[in-house]
């Protein structure tokens, strides 16, 4: 039974890779690293009720279980290759499980992500994934390079994905598909993360939201940062559903976007903004590293305010 | 938060690896495979009042999250290196922390393993820990080698951690401390795993119960088995405090030993033997593989009886 759905994700995904020397069905897998390359290594765990609401579909839970994982390798400019999956559920559902690998099946083909092992089991409904990937010695982006004068910049729009949660408890859901579909179905920024490499001096995903997480890269690098809120980029669906005041709210605090957010030298911002345009997901400039600690946010006029969320803390919230 | 109890691991363990690039607090670790090994990789969860019962004590279940994986790696030979833990968990108890990470610690500390990374979310009580460890190529021990003739052979005694979680239940369960010792501290067998390579022709760990575990080498390797019921190592503990029938039903199909089961050509059993009993855990010949499939258990006259219980499954049992 333990690798009957990780069987079936392998049926759905197709993926073969040459440096799999033995795959799933055996104590461990065993992989070969291509000479040259470090392994950036990533774990997080979804769980029902928490990360996402009971009733989620299968494939959705299936697909962000992984999302969240390869925007983890994404901050650190990672290439994606090998994923381990642990399944806890209360039942062995068989369409249940059908839908978690199409849906997990549907983000790891394109970055031709295989699926070297897993462990099923029964339990309250949790997924943990793991993953790896590529870099080259040196290359990785960490979260403690941001210096004084860097530009902050996002890839994509943020807020959409807490709009959407709040979304879900309305009767009639199709208005807000869009921002449900962020919710549910996170596109991670793997090929912008990549383009980054070399580049960008810290860099993040926004799990947490983008105060709490950019407050980590300040953190990390003993610096502060101002945000300029007029410029965080918000998606139109957020801005036609939701008053300025709580899209504002959500872009600065709401978590699970899984957006980048990174800082780079001021001089580069330019490039970085035409690169990430190419790549489809844009760039935005919402702001700039200075001395200090911590992240302030300042209105139209330069003045600070508090924001009225400042990301969730499982713990705490 | 999210670091709070990996950073408390961290340190309980202190474990200095050079081969850790980036280690805690980064959104992914990096790490380097030294030239000319491969990456063995397992992951495993263990689920409150599926895997341990409600109420245990948090360093078992710390050192039991770590031990069902290193077992794993055990069954291939390899040599551990760094882990991820992934923790959901309904309160953020200082207590129950620490001593999770104390009992992690205790085990990780002398294989020099690092921890690397992991997760802590609010959810119901399951941990779930991903390994990493090294082989050489072509030398991981797997499932599918064994042959017509090779003696089946197993470490340490079997059965002791089934009879435990059957005492738990007892009003007073000092007597049974070795049992329950060893459903609550099982010892993977690392190092036996490592002298094995290049001489087992197939191995796998006892989680499952001996009758289904060795039938995934049978069925991995397109063999049948016949088992000796009367060869079975048990440990005094168990046969002073269960009838024979019992002690040979738990050392049968009882799960959670973690000992391990391999097949090696008759010739090399004796020195197997003795290099297994220097290493302290010992090897006993219980078997061999014939043609065939499946597992037969034959008693003291050669005759083939079935076994009351054939292993557990968390969908099936």
């Amino acid at each position: 039974m333990e690798f009957d759905l990780i069987d079936r994700i392998r049926r759905h995904t197709e993926v073969h890779r040459d440096d799999v020397v033995t795959g799933i069905g055996d104590d461990a897998a065993v992989v070969a690293v291509p000479a040259g390359r470090e392994l950036a290594i990533a774990v997080d765990t979804l769980v029902a009720g928490v990360h996402f609401p009971h009733g989620t579909d299968a494939a959705d839970i299936g697909w962000k279980a992984l999302a969240v994982n390869l925007s983890d390798l994404a901050a650190m400019g990672a290439t994606p290759a090998w994923a381990l999956l642990a399944l806890s559920t209360p039942d062995g559902d068989e369409a249940f499980f059908d839908g978690l690998a199409r849906g997990f099946a549907e983000l790891a083909t394109p970055y031709r992500l295989a699926l070297i092992g897993g462990d099923t089991t029964r339990g309250p409904l949790t997924v943990t994934v793991a993953v790896h990937g590529f870099s080259a010695p040196g290359e990785a982006l960490l979260r403690s390079g941001a210096r004084v004068g860097d530009v902050v910049m996002v890839t994509g729009t943020l807020g959409d994905a807490a709009a959407g949660l709040r979304c879900l408890a309305e009767a009639d859901t199709a208005p807000y598909a869009s921002l449900i579909e962020r919710l549910n179905r996170p596109t991670p920024r793997v090929s912008a993360g990549q383009a980054l490499r070399g580049i960008a001096t810290a860099c993040i995903d926004i799990s947490d939201g983008l105060v709490a997480d950019l407050g980590h890269i300040c953190a990390a690098s003993g610096v502060g940062a101002d945000i300029d809120a007029p410029m965080l980029p918000r998606s139109s669906g957020l801005l036609t559903h939701f008053a300025d005041v709580d899209a504002l709210d959500f872009a600065l605090g709401g978590g699970d976007d899984y957006e980048l957010c990174f800082t780079v030298p001021a001089d580069r911002a330019g490039e970085v903004g035409a690169t990430l345009a190419r790549l489809g997901c844009g760039a935005t400039r919402i702001g700039r590293i200075v001395e200090g600690a911590g992240v302030r946010v300042l209105d139209g006029d330069g003045a600070a305010f508090e924001p009225t969320r400042a990301g969730w803390n499982h713990f705490v919230a």
